[in-house]
């Protein structure tokens, strides 16, 4: 059983402490930290949470308080990590872990350098859907992944901070990039080092400094592109999509859209459907469980088992590091207009990684490049002669 | 946190154990029973449970036992909740409860004279996008249902004693009829009584004595129609649809083959997928976490935390009765080819239960049947005249 | 190129005009007829037809005039197609043929004995989608078909008259089921013959005289049953959907509210989006090409290119009987209250089809129950011994 | 009635011509030319096509002969288009209009100087879907657009020729890319000018020249972005999506593989099942009629419409050559990894365009950023102050 200290009553801290403290949960949340105090008050009543205090440093060094779970605005993190480490205390932070590299590495530095146990929130690696993807992929389902596209938008944040450039660091892109980026990471392999990139971010819609809008191509040492969309200005819900091209297969998984759940009303008392629904009339697609599709259950399961099992997780804050890079690397291709690199000092993993290769010989003077059944049932197969490079067409017997 | 005696090492009592220990869950399996010994002994030591053994009796009554799960044969049911019963015990049983009503009434006789907990383990009303479906019929969203689809199909039990008539009791219609009842008679209302019963039951493609495709219409007393489905020939995976029709909107929901997870191979090395899946390669269509999305954490839940908040869980042994009692009815029907009564010796909730009704005055005149937008943007209505019954159309200024 | 009068100016004749005189149509509507003078001519001037009357009788017998077609109240049909077959011009009619059987084997022995073409116009077993999915049945693809569900509900037609029975002859069952029976006849085989209907009508919601909402299960003589689903109080749009079962197979056809083509507005100027959307905000689900979707341009190609061709159509008259005994047979079994024969005077196919069967040898002594692949990978297989009937199961080596 | 004089008769000679002749279309091929006499004959044969010849000459000179339609590999359409336009006969020539934009603008003016109708033949902007989306944009359902997403991926081309660098031009960019740019451009609008382009172009599994794999952001001059996605190594058949984000509503369409028609058969009976699909069991997901749905018939009857009122076509060379101008710009952007601008000598439309602009006053000091619905119910507006810049939250009243 953990005893938590939840820094940060506002959503995310919300989802959390549902999270630790839903089904048939061990786990505990002892201590939530607000600085506003009505709200410290508001939420350790509604999620029967013994203390509450606005001081974030007595709610890390409570001595009942054994993990510190971090979930408050982008510009506090840092704060809070290194307060944890000073402490001693194993501590879990929300993405993205810094507001840039420069930031997260200090993180990952002041949790090494004490040696605490450390874990970086990305939930989105986490939604039972694509661990059963993510196994698939490594197991070879889909052969080698050449491409992988994650996409998260919708209509714009619901608190006022993340529109605020200085507390968030940045816009969309800060903020469901790293989701995104991370996703990808995944599919194509964590071990294989993301290289350049090259992205944009634009505020095209909203009245705010930030960007609103922001895509990007992250290309690894293999050649796999990691592509990512993300925007503050979708309309129509929550649109939370991966897919995954491999040279065997493709995995399409939905999240929050289209999970197998569909309800019209003409009424519209529909109530609270989703994270950010839009409409209570008309057809509306609400997803079961949010807590459980989004993988909170799961990442908590796997953050907490882990630091039982004095394991590390499955994410750290070296991959919260990497993903800040990333999209360091993303805003600087944004303003130079050009592919850039990623820029690591700290890299973990295999170098110089070759490319994805498929080559398959078809007979002694052939390569294989493709087949196709004709409408007409005939099977076409596509060659190219070893020597010549010339490419010609040949009918295969049944 | 709940120490249980798992009756039963098969398929259902693999995933009882996973849902009753996956994730953080404070809860325990202490003791599996079966009566084949090297079954028992391989599923204490896959689960980690402490003991086995072949004796139920032992099972129920080891001291440190808190809660019976009873994951038997059908012909088993009664003879294991007795022994419950007679221990004092609480037990949560199987679906369906006994292999008729008679034998379900013995069963909540025995439980209700001891006085102890009982829960009637329909996971089928607990996935979780069930459960917010049902929260929304109740809340109004879809007006006053009138239909009610439950479909649930695949390609046949994956056990030997499915298949044999006097283990098992009957065909599909016993097996899955069950689920698909009950989960009708939530979205029309479990206090609304259903009155009669029209079926089939055929043995189609299979070489067995009991049925292998059933369909039923039971209707309630307020003139709603609970429809099911079952077959054990279908073809393509394991099909799991809900339909919900109302005055004011519908509800579809598919709890298997389409939800938001899309997966193409041509390799063929997917491995498992998931229950009832019938092919490795092409197009499969895999679920995110069985256990989850069946209901079986939040049925565990529900019925361990309703016994030690001692309240009624969502289901007990009364609505199993009710169930069976409607599957006698249906098995009535088929042989009998007419509409047959649903006999209940017990029925605790609502008498006399009015209409569905839903007139709407248009104006002093008239009777308000319908309108409808024409492509060419008219609007038109379609009214009753008060008196003379006359249907009139008139167009409506926008 | 066929010169076509057409009767009736509203909703029906103004979707057949659209198809016959659509795309790059070498035919014709060469006169419209409608009693209301006012309609005739809007009519005539919106689709550029040349004349126009308010006789029946000048329409038809225009010398112009090679094919009529009748698109009329079900009241007016048996004398729409007497006047064509007097004046031995060729014709086709809407569904349903006739208001009962009687009323249509008046009709088939009009035209076959004054030796004329006739259609019936059955337009849902004509879409794109379903032609392909019939050759597949056809072809073998799903094996023997088991069960059909046709599902056709909306929130009510559109004009007056379908709502007064002594002009319409029946509710939803006559309005709906009919096209609901012929697709199930289509897929499970035109040539094996219905023997009896169980079917409910009742009226739920609307203040009518005739049923609201039906459903029927029709029995063919080899066991296979065809399932139909129709209501006038669906709220959501146009749900139109068949399922077919198959011993080896499985096909879902979506005709309306999922066919790839998905739009949210926030604004609401979307305009006419379907026939029977329900809302113009939201997520909205619009038909590409509901003329081409629903089968009418294949319709009138068959029908028109089996005239020239002096072949029968896919649909004649005859088949519009057989469909009427149907729901003949399924309104006197929902006043019944019992399975009830399907009468057919006439009937010029198959006789005494066997039942479904698809035994399957294992191996000398055992008979082929089914094949699962387990959570761990192995594989069970159910089998019957031939001579004890004992069902045991055996796992299979990979 | 327009008799014509198809020049190829490969894959899309082939698909060209079943559109032009069915239905009941009174149009019909008059002569098919193909340099492979035994393909011309067998081609002539099977459409019932009254001659043949192996001269592109004759057949565009034939006196009989209307118009021309090229159905021919790439390096082939501009001597095909400067005969049509010496013989003063309209032509139609297949995508991409050119190999690049030199290429293309020479066709054009070989077409203007001359006077000759001409039609650039992208049906993917003719499918039912995309005409029906396209409409709803311009009615400004979904406000402004400010990204389209265009993808078409499937397991490579059924032809030699396109895999052989010199015959086509290019890898999938050019095969494929048009299309999905063309269909940019009509969400964006065609009359906006495309500045600039940043691509990939990569060969990540094919042992070709060409690229395989492409990914590209097109800049419009009002900030919108046209991405495409386009790749011959995609598994699970031919993936033809669209997605468009506007500022008021979204659209997601899906061509092939979701469109509402699902079959599953264990006996791999299906046969030739849709335009690539890659297998022949499990689950497939066939087309109901590919000439109708990828858009065929709308292009024919909108060229040969326009043709006879003498009027332009939605398609002109001109589009061709802004499609392959882009495409010029997405390759030069590949090889100097930045952003390239679109050179396009002729322009026709719009100049200045200014930005996608939504500002909304809330009250007199306040812009709206944004509103949520949250789960308890309370909806928070989130605004920007006019003067301060400062953004901040309220809650509003219900």
């Amino acid at each position: 059983m953990a005893k938590v200290a939840m820094l940060g009553a506002g959503f995310i801290g919300d989802f959390y402490t549902y999270s630790i403290q839903g089904l048939r949960s061990r786990d505990q949340v002892y201590i939530i930290n607000d600085r506003n105090e009505s709200r410290a008050r508001a939420f350790a009543k509604k999620h029967g949470i013994p203390k509450w205090t606005t001081s974030m440093k007595d709610a890390i060094n409570d001595p009942k308080v054994e993990l510190v779970v971090v979930g408050l605005p982008n510009n506090l993190h840092l704060d809070a990590v290194k307060l944890a480490a000073a402490a001693g205390k194993p501590v879990l932070c929300t993405k993205p872990l810094g507001r840039n590299a420069a930031e997260a590495i200090k993180m990952l530095e002041a949790v090494e350098k004490a040696g605490v146990f450390h874990g970086y929130l990305e939930d989105l690696v986490y939604p039972p859907k694509t661990i059963k993807a993510i196994e698939a992929v490594r197991a070879g389902t889909l052969g080698q992944v050449t491409w992988v596209r994650s996409r998260e938008t919708h209509p714009g944040p619901h608190s006022d901070w993340f529109w605020t450039k200085e507390i968030s660091g940045g816009g969309v892109l800060l903020d469901m990039g790293c989701h995104c980026i991370e996703i990808a990471r995944h599919y194509i392999g964590k071990d294989i080092r993301p290289v350049e990139v090259i992205g944009i971010a634009d505020t095209l819609v909203k009245p705010i400094d930030a960007e609103d809008n922001a895509l990007g191509w992250v290309r690894y040492e293999n050649g796999a592109i990691g592509q990512f969309e993300v925007s503050w200005t979708f309309r129509g819900g929550m649109d939370l999509r991966d897919e995954v091209m491999g040279t065997e297969g493709t995995i399409w998984i939905n999240n929050f859209l289209r999970t197998g759940f569909e309800m019209f009303t003409a009424g519209g008392k529909g109530g609270y459907v989703a994270e950010k629904a839009e409409s209570e009339k008309g057809w509306i697609f609400p997803v079961g469980d949010e807590v459980a599709e989004l993988g909170y259950y799961n990442m908590f399961t796997d953050m907490f088992g882990a630091y039982e099992k004095k394991a590390d997780p499955v994410e750290t804050f070296y991959d919260g590091y990497v993903v800040n890079a990333i999209m360091d690397a993303c805003y600087r291709s944004a303003s130079s207009r050009k592919w850039e690199p990623v820029k690591l000092k700290v890299w973990r993993s295999r170098e110089k990684t070759g490319p994805i290769s498929e080559i398959r010989e078809y007979d002694r003077d052939h390569i294989f490049v493709k087949e196709e059944r004709m409408p007409d049932g005939r099977i076409k197969v596509i060659l190219k002669n070893k020597k010549t490079g010339k490419i010609s067409q040949v009918e295969k017997k049944r």
